[in-house]
């Protein structure tokens, strides 16, 4: 399976289209994803108590086992904490794609992203769904026009897509993500929006689609904040012509293999464009001793303040990486413990059986300068491991965060 | 009960000192605190799990209900992440400092803080603690010493003391802290000596001293990151000369007021000192279902990387504050909430009964000028409140932990 960045309008019978309304400055602002033929619809949300307006409904359509047929996306507002009249200004915004598409309201999914506590210009909006759907368009200019107009605070947009082949039938699958701050490894901290031609039954569909983010999107972390309207959502409209996937045969495992591609690239491309990020980090844990502590234990790591801040500064203070291991909750003995840094410019190791090394400095100076760092950590605790990412946390995020509104 | 900066040697019999030993360049970086006649000692400790070799000691000290008679504090190497050799290097400390003194070794403890996951330097400790001893000092100059030469990226040095009455008799409660930096609201992100001439049971000490810190340092956040050093410790050697507090009676109310005083100005004063911070932040929830919950939410608004940005930008984006609430695993209902800021250059209501208030830009940057902000939240929920302390993140954060160990 060959990974490309074609989009979400790769699969066949999907559209899309980006456009300017006015509700952001000289940046594109709306998107619409629009399948020729109803689409089963499978999707995560966040676990913030406080969920955005676009959450509640999708939520509640997903509940319904709605068939969806398209979803339109604003960027700008948050449409989060705004009481009975954004959850009004919500349905509004699905009305209006609804009447320009001639689609049944329950047909059409919404999202939002921006700042939180601001009403939706509605006004705007609407009128920009009406003049926007022409321009809906199935080459890959709708897809790059989609994905651009879904950043915020993203300095590149974020596609990804995929074919593979079964029953001789070829299948495509093509995703957009925005993602930049806010992101913290508790689903699902970005939007990510996914499609795909394949003939799946929704119960796996859904089942797929919430195995594949406990190891992709719920292992980054940009700053640790989890926001409220984060959602990760996939179309399957059919149209590969496979037999519905009705059980979890072989047919399924290959599309799982698939998706998890697709997600893991698409949460590794959001840390790599983390606010204010210079480095990525990987880090993976082995030897821990259940699969979930090596989870909590790589979150602990990425989330991390102090060591975020010592990678920037290109500074080997390993201690860091064992103290936030140790605070995260999770089992981890420091006596077994061995750690060491790998990127292009070669690998160090710092700690082994849980006693400090005396590196050289300068190899390790050289090691972190690059920009791509793997924190390999192994416990000796047991036998599972796990992979998380994140990013340095420089300057930039102070500054792009000390004046997002203005 | 008058609050004063007098530090560890205002009660009757304690004395202190703070030396160069050459571990630190042209820094103090050993302090000594002495009582005259062995005290009761009583302290809580980091729940990071890896521990410190000074922590694990002083845990052992407390189980066998060791009568303390002196602390030595280095700065500059936290000893933690050190194997056994770390183990043996503290105690080698401990014997310098009991040797020197004349004490019993299970008399001393030992406290570090600084760089993990280095070898402490013992011979200049050791040489450090043989020279150090002869300035112990019950004076207000030997307390000024000790607390500079406990400091790391401290900017200030942090002393308080009291005194009340008991039965006639006056009792002094004296105090030094260091902490700025991996401080985060789960005991004890720092380290803070206490000392009173009271006379007091272990148990009750002890008591008192757990209570005490639920309200005040677990409810303090620099940055989200629990040290692996981190203890508050209190010795009551008696000298004030009132009869022995047994029970839970007015006297023991007394001092716990007073307790409560000096650990929460020891703990706004390390807020103060926060890493980089511009500003402090109060946040106070009110209306919770449960106390639990109240403290919850306050540690989730203080510890959000985008809420610390925001007041360091002096940006008023408070959807922020609602969205860490809402993910912090506390209950809270978005719709009955009312929030405010509040500086001594006025106040401004933001949302109302879930409601988002259209409000006066200009006078809401004219409160996020001060550089003590008063975060005001009530839930409607409930009967509970608390109050938690934390402070912006300024570029400063991120300048001195990317390259802390250079």
């Amino acid at each position: 399976m060959k990974l490309n960045h074609n989009g979400v309008t790769e699969p066949t019978g999907f559209y899309a289209c980006g456009r300017y309304t006015g509700m952001k400055y000289k940046r594109r602002d709306l998107a619409i994803v629009y399948t020729e033929i109803p689409a089963r619809y499978a999707a995560v949300f966040t676990t913030n108590q406080v969920k955005a307006a676009s959450i509640i409904r999708n939520k509640q359509l997903l509940d319904e086992k709605s068939l969806i047929q398209a979803i339109v996306i604003n960027s700008g507002h948050a449409n989060s904490c705004t009481g009975q009249q954004g959850i009004v200004n919500n349905q509004k915004m699905a009305e209006s794609l609804a009447n320009a598409l001639k689609l049944d309201i329950n047909a059409v999914l919404t999202a939002s992203t921006g700042v939180i506590g601001v009403q939706l210009p509605v006004d705007i909006i609407n009128q920009g769904i009406e003049k926007s759907c022409v321009f809906l368009s199935s080459d890959r200019q709708g897809a790059i026009d989609a994905a651009s107009a879904i950043m915020t605070t993203d300095t590149v947009s974020k596609e990804v897509s995929l074919q593979f082949t079964i029953d001789g039938k070829l299948v495509k699958i093509g995703a957009m993500a925005k993602g930049s701050g806010m992101i913290h490894p508790n689903m699902a901290t970005m939007l990510a929006f996914i499609t795909t031609d394949l003939n799946i039954s929704q119960p796996l569909l859904q089942h797929a689609m919430s195995d594949s983010i406990i190891d992709t999107y719920n292992m980054i972390s940009v700053d640790g904040d989890t926001s409220t309207n984060d959602m990760a959502c996939i179309l399957a409209n059919g149209l590969a012509g496979n037999d519905e996937i009705i059980e979890e045969d072989e047919n399924y495992i290959i599309f799982c293999k698939a998706l998890n591609i697709i997600n893991t690239e698409l949460a590794k491309m959001i840390i790599k464009d983390g606010e204010g990020a210079t480095k990525t980090l990987e880090a993976t844990v082995r030897g821990a001793k259940t699969k979930d502590d090596a989870r909590v234990l790589c979150k602990a790591i990425i989330n991390s303040n102090l060591v975020k801040t010592a990678f920037f500064g290109e500074d080997a203070n390993w201690g860091r990486i064992i103290c936030a291991m140790g605070y995260s909750g999770a089992f981890m003995d420091p006596n077994g413990l061995s750690l060491a840094f790998k990127s292009r410019f070669g690998s160090i190791r710092l700690v082994e059986n849980g006693i400090p090394l005396h590196f050289n400095e300068e190899l390790a100076a050289e090691v972190l300068k690059g920009n791509s760092i793997e924190i390999l950590v192994n416990l000796m605790d047991g036998d599972f491991e796990a992979k998380g990412w994140g990013c340095d946390m420089s300057y930039d995020y102070i500054r792009i965060n000390g004046d997002y509104r203005t």
